[in-house]
């Protein structure tokens, strides 16, 4: 391995000229008018593929294309599915920037550009990883594919499709992805877990019409105060959600796990004064981390109904509504907890409104096993790579691409984040540690 | 009296003229292009004083200008100051007018204009009224004041101060406004009171930014949420409003008014079905018409936080806010409503929120006394031109100005709605009863 570290420090300008002239490539999926860029990009990544060996295909899509890249060494032994995506998200707004987005700027050992940290400096780590492994020592123990999509920032709309289309070719022993962040600078981190999420928005309808709040006023219901009497109900003095059964299928976490939350250095304080907030928050029983990592929510994403520009408008409104999204943790699934959730606001609902529901879909949560397949190697491969062990953190956003690979590969995925939380990803000058990217 | 009603019908046609030629005149205050209509209309109303023989005054203000006509016979009569305004609301959406609304269309005994029934018809009817008992009867035993203004559909906003300005020159004895609307057709009503009303905007913050709600979502507190929560505790289960004190200064209902209510041929379920509306509603105790017309109230006018556009987003909104219009009745004021509510809402909200109130004033609410001055007068006069006892009513709505009257002229305004509540004032397709206007 020794003799593999040091093909890597002696190409250290080269693959950061790589990753530059990767970079520079204007890559914004949501825009069409960069659709050009996204197929110039991956025609980069085939190229880059073919130098170190690796047979390498475009494969077209209804949208941006995909890179697919296979080392197979021998059809017996184990095959890692490395995930991540070349498209990057739109530069608005401009003028944030300190440098030009697509002109990569280092300084130190940080280098500037969309794109750097989400997700080309980091998927590009596991290109020259392969590169110095085949290199150097002639071939690798696993098999391997790259699975390099273009949508990632545009909601992946084809990919789920192309791997249920691609099921044999896809075949893996797990997947690896490194598109989520260190829990802190130097401190690498596994995340094992995501939730899931449930999205639904509700409208409530009193009146066939607006009316005048003089000349109706008292007589008519709100149904703009409906809604928050409903809202109101879903969560009770300790901050745990009211609606039946929403608690019913989740799996407890282990003591193991809340000890190492525990363990994380995280300051509560400092979390609220960067927030500016005040007091405390939150289902009680549980930690900071706990309640973002590990346990389901209920939040209002948006609220509206009647006059809501400047000044006064004396309207009493025909209708109010309200969308929300609750994070799923293990075994809730999205489907069972949209049916509670409509049942319970039904129940709830006073009897002179009307209420309905427009359900957007949702994902089950993860969990990755401690002892599932490769963890340990993967502990081990941080320890050599970091000099540290890595610590094991769950996250509480959601990543659909994830269940899929569980679904329809019977894959779990290891997210190894070589970002930090502070790297500007979606932001203004977006960066990405060289140290990390080594 | 019998001579000047015998002049009416003789000049029919040519008082129909005279509203067809006012009616033409597109006077929309609140448009900018439309300035010179309005100028157009007052001078139209200048020539119609003149030629009846008024002292008659254009008179600029910061606006558009107001006509001042009086008929003064002897200073020791009392003096009568009659109100209208010749301004009108835009007119879309254009297309749902069966005819071009500045286009006066005569079907049957209906015309149809803007402006047919707020405010041209109804004020013409007292200006043609003066016409012919002054040319039947030579004099008159009051004097008379008009006062008509071109700013009533965009807020009166330099009534008050032209009134402030020129209290001996409005000097009165009472105030005659036909601006409202007849219970029921053929059912000439006396509206003797109007509900005040108390304007308030809410912003409840949580954390500095907008945040992600899988990253942040169980451990921030969600300002919607709390916002829904402060909402929900502002009315008991029986309707009623749960500030401390906001009764406090509430004038019961005298037995008459809910006797007279009562006998008023009002169908609470046709006024549901007209609005879709199920199961009961409001303050229990009290009648629909108590409820709307005689009860103050609290109603949110609209809300708003978060993502509202199509979709989903998950965002953790960092505020959210709500708009409240309170409408009152004797004897509570604004300034000790908004106070209370603002004690009661800060008082409620959650420590981890920050809430600012933004005020936009009020109006209190008007009750003229069944015996003041005048209105035995208007009583007999109803009953001449109508043929029938008017009714005493109340309307929930709020006509600042007549707190105007009040307070600085020290006069009474007797409201006496010639308009029906299906005129479709503010909306396509105005109309005016012809019958009514004679």
């Amino acid at each position: 391995m020794d003799s593999v570290l040091q093909y890597i420090q002696d190409h250290k300008q080269d693959f950061i000229a790589d990753l530059v002239e990767l970079l520079r490539i204007p890559s914004i999926s949501a825009q069409r008018d960069h659709a050009a860029d996204c197929r110039r990009a991956a025609l980069y990544l085939i190229d880059l593929f073919n130098q170190i060996g690796l047979t390498v295909e475009l494969r077209e899509t209804a949208g941006h294309p995909i890179v697919l890249a296979k080392y197979v060494n021998d059809e017996r032994l184990p095959t890692i599915l490395i995930y991540g995506h070349y498209d990057v998200q739109p530069v608005d707004p401009l003028d944030l920037w300190k440098t030009p987005p697509f002109e990569p700027r280092i300084e130190g050992e940080t280098i500037y550009a969309r794109g750097a940290t989400d997700n080309k400096g980091q998927f590009l780590a596991h290109i020259k990883a392969v590169e110095a492994l085949l290199k150097v020592q002639g071939e690798m123990p696993v098999n391997v594919t790259f699975l390099l999509e273009g949508e990632e920032e545009c909601a992946s709309g084809n990919l789920e499709k192309f791997i249920k289309e691609n099921k044999d070719e896809l075949r893996c022993d797990v997947v690896v992805v490194s598109d989520t962040s260190m829990f802190a600078e130097g401190m690498p981190s596994i995340c094992y877990g995501l939730r899931g999420i449930c999205t639904e928005e509700i409208r409530v309808e009193g009146p066939n019409q607006d009316l005048h709040s003089g000349i109706y006023g008292g007589a008519v219901p709100n149904p703009a105060e409906e809604l928050c009497r409903i809202i109101a109900q879903l969560k009770d003095a300790e901050g745990r959600i009211t609606i039946p059964g929403f608690y019913d299928d989740v799996v407890p976490m282990e003591e193991w796990e809340r000890e190492a939350f525990a363990a994380l250095p995280f300051d509560e304080k400092q979390f609220k004064k960067a927030l500016d907030l005040n007091g405390s928050h939150g289902e009680s029983g549980y930690s900071n981390l706990e309640q973002r990592w590990a346990r389901p929510t209920l939040e209002i994403n948006g609220i509206f109904g009647g006059y809501t520009g400047e000044g006064s408008k004396t309207v009493l409104p025909g209708w109010a509504g309200a969308k929300f999204s609750m994070r799923l943790v293990p075994n809730q699934t999205p489907e069972t907890i949209d049916r509670l959730f409509q049942n319970y606001v039904q129940r709830i609902a006073a009897e002179y409104v009307k209420v309905s529901f427009k359900p957007s879909g949702g994902a089950k949560a993860v969990v990755v096993p401690r002892d599932a397949l490769f963890m340990d190697e993967a502990v081990e491969a941080i320890k050599k790579g970091f000099g540290r062990e890595p610590v094991f953190i769950r996250e509480g956003g959601s990543i659909p691409i994830v269940i899929t690979y569980q679904e329809e590969l019977g894959a779990n995925t290891l997210l190894i984040g070589l970002g930090q939380a502070d790297d500007n990803a979606h932001a203004p000058n977006e960066k990405f540690s060289l140290r990390d990217f080594m």
